[in-house]
């Protein structure tokens, strides 16, 4: 090396170190790594299988008391490029519950919005400011932001549901208000159901309702209902596969401005198109068998299980039952940030190789 | 009169006269009459009775033949203030409609948009756009603005409904279009009720639907699921009236911009606070018996009778039975104009005549 | 005539008395007429010339005085097509007001909302809900609806602007409200043009804007600022005319939900395309000359004179001096309702007659 | 420790191993640390003097070459409580940018979206998408999301001017995409300032602008109508403050749907409320010199000088000469998904501790 060539070098070396030391960084050295051509999610597409999860909670129902500070006996999805966090995708959080038999849970609020997706059984509701929610298999109860809320199982046996949460987003933008009911739990201050009464219409709404509310006041979607529209959609549109999306009644959006919740059906035989958009999403198998190839690799299910795609991933599903794909996304998010893109890919992917749900 | 006053007078008259000749009109002379303190219509509270109006429909079906140019048998209400307008009030038309058994009313479409609400009987269906929708006693069928629409009785019995269209109002901005279909009745391309299958859920909507569509794409809004929501709305507010309103599902807001369609249940011995707002409403007898007091005039109504309320008319209702009331307003254009006000008053109204209906 | 016909005829007859008596129409011998294929509206075309609305506006300014009640001294715009109707158009009200040397007129409001565009001197102010705007030519202010509104000359001239509303619709609505001021003038209560100083930036609101107001809060639009916007819009399109609306900054929308203003510019010798719309306008020359076919039909005009075109009307203008006109059109409402059409038609019209101005 | 407690500690401490394991996180162990009872940020409140942003970026002018791959000679704020990432908060990148004469920065696009905020000189342009955007102190040009862009130096001195990006966001949202122009420059296709000629109206647009667009289409908000704007502000409210959003003129929401700018101006001598809101906020002083006091520290400021105020942190500015601080913020975002709440704080903190600028 010359002594020019040495000079440049010392005087760039320090340089450096007199930018890092007043607290910059060069752009131009990690251009490449920070604005990738497109997604380069570090979350891994990942199956949990209802086995397993059914198994560890119940150990943790006989181990674990759901008490003031814990607040919950969930078991978080935690994937495993995520460098230790306890999320199932970069935005989205993902959890089985699990409460004993007349165990309850304690009510608060949080600015971070759920959702709960039944997967069997019955007997619990989840209060949801004064609106005890009965949770039944294939149903949808949302806790919006900012609400009360807690649940309680009125019955003989455990139960068991998953949890999607907006936490990893409000966390993100350093946004996360928390506070504790003043009691152990909340009173159920309105018959039991009583969004659905008011809200849950086939078409209908209150005269006078406020419209464009940001969360849906319809804080549960029944599974009947589900079954018959994924039913109509599917007479409708003749495919192998039909897709709703659960909505806010007073403006057709999502259920909340932070998550999207959808339910696929695909028939027995059926096979999805594989199709790729920005955000990710935990799917959740409510009946049926089949497996889905996400970048290439192939993860088996059945009832119960559980698995996330990250963003950009190609995914395709096939269904040797017919099956029911429940899915939590942060779809919203992204529409609203006018980020969101798509596309259905023209050929189904190759699969380069095989993953087997653990 | 003084020789100033009277050339004061005769320039006076003079400059009336040159005004008027120039195709003006002062706005001093008027003032008071073009802009009242609070609304006055021409338009009068008014009652039909179903009998006369199913009579007169039922002649009309044994002597008018249904042909292209005429397009429709339908009786419409015209409102007596209006100066013999064919409006029910200013701003909406409302008729009965009548076809034999198995005749067909040929297919067109129209700037104005149309509700149809079927009092009796079935067996008639609406083809919206390819899509048959069964008409069924209790239904609400939409044909929105610009969409082929011909109905057809496949039944051995002729049927009755009631028609609301925005007509006047289309009329009043000039912005009627109207075209003849092709052929006499258009081809049904899709099962029937399909777009039931698509829209009719219960808080969910095809994954991806275009948000904010200004016409329901739904088309077709059934009685048992608007029973179950009366019923539903009743309890929850535990009071002894429920109103909802029909929805575009896909934004919460009324089913047409022009158009606002609304049930109102009543409770036996149940009356509604005297209420007013700006623009008009028909309200049509569904099922139930009793009286509305508009403006201090008071309408005995049983099932199927259909009345008029004005604009900023006081409105108070009395079942006598448990009522059902249906109702097609203009509010949304009130709204969107940012037009519309609403008050109750505080006690009901003294009733200073009675208007017996005919 | 054969007796089975006479007897059909005589049912006919009666059934059409009976249907007449019960305040009933038959909509099948009506239906081309309320239905026609495109909007067929009564308003014609018309041209009032500056010099004769001026001539008379000052005789009105010698022989009437502003007083409570008749409230203004406006001469309004009848269109000889609207059977003895006070409108420019069946949806908007135009005219000319004239204010004597320091001479006001009283404060009020309705629900009726209005624009003034100034077409020569200043000295008067229009003070909007306590706000002072001054008025000087090519300015547009707005008293948007139930706003209190009063006009004060303080200059030692007369002075005469033009007058927009949108009566006519929100009587055709029965939505008019209309209440006189405590005093006959209400305190200005802020600087001079304070909705400028909040409303008035290029490109910024004050921090914490509501978003989404219905009317404008900006009631100022100043000439200066318009010619620059139009000098600007010209050179981005190269073309020969450019066409700016006045916005409501905190939505980007029209100034009210029942009217949109417009400021079209014509170089000296452009023409533009033949084009046609649902939804009428007045035309306000602010300066130039040229003249506008409408449906055939030429016009001639200069500085002050005004001209309607009524819906769905082909329209083209032809400029002998650059020339900017004003308008006002209803064309928010239609586009709220659904009903906005347009078009433009591939060659200028073949002008069948010529109708000089008067 | 009896057996008992000895086997129940093994089971539990078998359970958690397992729990881990399997890629599970036990929620309970750190429900209070996921949610706090208010945000509590990482990022610290922190200063970056010009004097030293200035000379480091000079001598990485004499130093590093501007080059594809790199793409930009940006010098990024890396806040020091973020654990090393290059950015100023969780939601916002800030940085310098410094371009030499007669140089330029290679074209690309990104779904980031890019402010610039000019703090001196002139001679730079910014094309976006075809549109040279001249660039002058107090200047603020948008490069919105997926526009091309690139950065000429047409003058004979360096330039210096601040950027913030929305892209820590855009990064946690794996919705990164990025291309390069094939050229190294793209071509200039208008006029320079094209965006300010159609869309820099003030109270106008063009005559049919697309409502509603996500991103503004105006591109460049020039400092003399910020001046003004800022002027005409603090006349209306008469206070020692006013504040300013930069908006969208189609829509009067904030020019990103990622990111907000404003503007405060605070009289010499004045200073704001303690005021505190969910949201991360970049300050750049344009001009003035003052003290910011931020969670109890005090930051002492003159012009050029850039600050953070992390999520939740109350803020108080004190000018000693007149100010113009120019803000950037994560506010849009907030809003969109519900999430925003602020208050003002009753008294003026108690400074409990000192941190000069360094």
């Amino acid at each position: 090396m010359s002594s020019m060539e040495t000079d440049v070098q010392v005087a760039l070396d320090k340089f450096y170190a007199d930018v890092a030391d007043y607290d910059l960084q060069p752009l131009w050295t990690q251009t490449r790594n920070l604005m990738p051509s497109h997604p380069k999610p570090e979350a891994l597409p990942w199956l949990w299988s209802w086995e397993r999860l059914r198994a560890l909670a119940a150990r943790a129902g006989e181990l674990i008391t759901v008490e003031r500070g814990g607040e919950r006996r969930v078991l978080g999805l935690a994937n495993p490029g995520l460098h230790g966090l306890p999320y199932a995708t970069p935005t989205l959080w993902g959890a089985v519950q699990y409460l004993n038999a007349h165990e309850s849970a304690p009510a608060h609020r949080h600015s971070p919005g759920a959702i709960r997706f039944v997967l069997h059984g019955e007997g619990v509701w989840t209060t949801v400011n004064g609106d005890a929610c009965d949770m039944r298999a294939g149903d949808l109860i949302l806790t919006p932001s900012w609400t009360w809320h807690d649940h309680c199982n009125g019955s003989d046996h455990p139960m068991i549901w998953f949890d999607g949460l907006d936490l990893p987003t409000i966390i993100a933008l350093d946004a996360v208000f928390f506070q504790e009911y003043e009691d152990m739990n909340q009173p159920v201050t309105k018959p039991h159901n009583t969004s659905t009464r008011i809200y849950g219409g086939h078409g209908t709404l209150p005269l006078g309702t406020t419209a464009h509310q940001l969360h849906s006041p319809l804080l549960v979607y029944r599974w009947p209902d589900t079954d018959e529209a994924l039913t109509g959609l599917l007479e409708a549109n003749g495919g192998v596969a039909a897709s709703l999306e659960f909505v806010n009644p007073t403006n057709g959006r999502a259920v909340m401005p932070t998550m999207g919740c959808e339910m696929h059906r695909i028939v027995a035989g059926g096979e999805t198109r594989p199709y790729r958009k920005v955000g990710s999403s935990i799917f959740v198998v409510y009946q049926g068998s089949g497996y889905s190839v996400i970048n290439g690799l192939r993860f088996n299910w059945g009832q119960g299980d559980m698995f996330v795609a990250p963003s950009w991933a190609v995914v395709e599903h096939h269904a040797q039952e017919q099956t029911d794909l429940f899915a939590v996304t942060d779809k919203p998010i992204l529409e609203a940030l006018g980020l969101f893109r798509d596309e259905y890919l023209l050929q189904p992917q190759e699969i380069s190789s095989v993953f087997a749900a653990r």
